[in-house]
């Protein structure tokens, strides 16, 4: 484990989050909205700003960081920092250089993956796939995202846009447009704004724009809501469940936003994951994700550790 | 590339493939039986009197092989060269050392993979993925089983029972059984044997036992015979299409016996993998395999290259 402090950046698509990085411990946290509309220069600019003043706050308690690590929304090249595609949530970040451009407004040297495969890089650094080599992280929120691990590598692929797991088939979708333009995605059933628009579809009333809302709605009895969130729960457990079949890691993580959804989701995830495994891979469950939203900080700053799990090196 | 000549075995359930392998050449091929029904034993005594044959005609052309790889049915651990699982095709395989076993009978040293993952590392060595560090190798036939290599490096997960692609929910394989217990899983209505069970159930009359001798039912004009290819292949390409989105590979490479049903499987095949691709993948097509069953044998071979693709090195 690193034991110089890393300055770590978590940029979203509305907030982008920084904070102070040693070994598991981050310290210094602070946030600002990300002024997506304002284009790349704009929100290069603002978490510049927020790593000066991460800096500042750092350096007044007597740290020094040395570096940043950022994990950033978008297909993102980690060997050179550029962002390969982003969709219409920042207008005009794909072709961007974030290490060029970090490296300039910082003056410190920067690395950068996509904020997926950080929140994995930090679940195996010292969360729920901690002291493991072959992991799956999945992100279950406003889209399904994840982060593959195979011997200790993160798994990028051509172009560095691996981990697209919303985009696989899924009977529970059969008929459904995906956010993407395919049909039949798993996304289109089991992301976040997918529960809504299930619960819509099947004549739901409550008037909820959040699955917070609409998981108050469905604890409060409504059941056309709790069936949305049970549909997605098994959709993404079956889907994992298979791909648990193709890959055999020693753990499955979930994180992102629908595990707040908890014991609306999390026990048809469970069940809909266990129904599909062969025997070779049987026993293994999911697991929940440990470290909230700073396991992307973690994982950002491990790209500096030189240790534990790699990222590109061909 | 290695320059020493490799004795190299490709153990299947019912057949017994053996060659001498020098880089991507290989000759002196030889094959018998698998006297599967005999026992563990009984199979291990014919692989080493296979050895000790194409030992004898290498030798007798100059040639001195200086190890044994061999690609064989069941889940192989290759860090040991334990079976940790097989089907009934191989009774009493599991839990065999192949390593141990195969080196006290042929006082040679060997090293041991599962024979898709072989065919897998063959293609990659000299065949449809050679020069890619992230590449899919499926095998369609019997099963549908797959070979990941990720940076260079072979999937081979817990157990190493990373591959078993045929264990995915598949939309269109929704009701059916799966060889495996599970239900809806790809392999129901994508493998061989598959292909032959969907064109009884849609009420197919021909008394063909053989996917070969179905396509030429087909070819002669059996629309209830084409109709099953064509849902295998669209089953097959679908699910490789979702696969692609979540690994990003370089290439997709398909072998097997399903790949000789041609422009019966091969057309709904590549049309169903292009409608899956996210924007991040697409251009991506599938490829044919190019070495044939001469795939397992290179690939077994290259467990001794300390070259290109690494298997297990934890």
């Amino acid at each position: 484990m690193s034991s110089t402090p890393v300055i770590a950046v978590d940029l979203g698509g509305t907030k982008i989050r920084s904070g102070v990085v040693e070994g598991a411990e981050v310290t210094h946290v602070r946030s600002a909205p990300t002024p997506a509309r304002l284009g790349a220069h704009a929100v290069l600019d603002a978490v510049a700003e927020l790593v000066g003043l991460t800096m500042a706050t750092a350096t007044e308690h007597g740290r020094i960081p040395q570096a940043v690590g950022v994990g950033s929304a978008g297909v993102i090249d980690p060997r050179n920092g550029v962002v390969v595609s982003a969709t219409d949530a920042l207008p005009g970040w794909t072709g961007t250089n974030l290490i060029a451009e970090l490296q300039h407004r910082t003056r410190l040297p920067v690395r950068a993956v996509n904020d997926v495969h950080a929140h994995a890089l930090g679940e195996a650094r010292s969360g729920a796939s901690a002291d493991t080599s072959d992991s799956v992280f999945v992100a279950a929120g406003t889209g399904i995202g994840a982060g593959l691990i195979s011997h200790g590598h993160l798994v990028t692929g051509r172009n560095s846009a691996a981990g697209h797991l919303g985009h696989i088939p899924s009977g529970f979708a059969s008929d459904l447009r995906c956010p993407c333009g395919g049909m039949g995605h798993l996304e289109a059933i089991a992301s976040g704004p997918a529960v809504l628009e299930e619960y819509r579809r099947a004549g739901g009333r409550a008037a909820s724009s959040t699955t917070t809302e609409l998981a108050e709605e469905a604890r409060a009895g409504d059941t056309t809501a709790r069936e949305a969130f049970a549909k997605a729960g098994r959709a993404l457990g079956s889907a994992l469940g298979g791909m648990a079949n193709v890959l055999s890691p020693e753990v499955v993580v979930l994180g992102g936003g629908l595990v707040s959804a908890d014991e609306l989701w999390w026990p048809y995830l469970e069940r809909a994951f266990a129904a599909q495994l062969i025997p070779a891979v049987r026993g293994l469950t999911p697991q929940r994700a440990e470290l909230g939203a700073d396991a992307a900080l973690i994982g950002a700053a491990s790209l500096w550790d030189g240790a534990d799990i790699k990222v590109e090196e061909k």
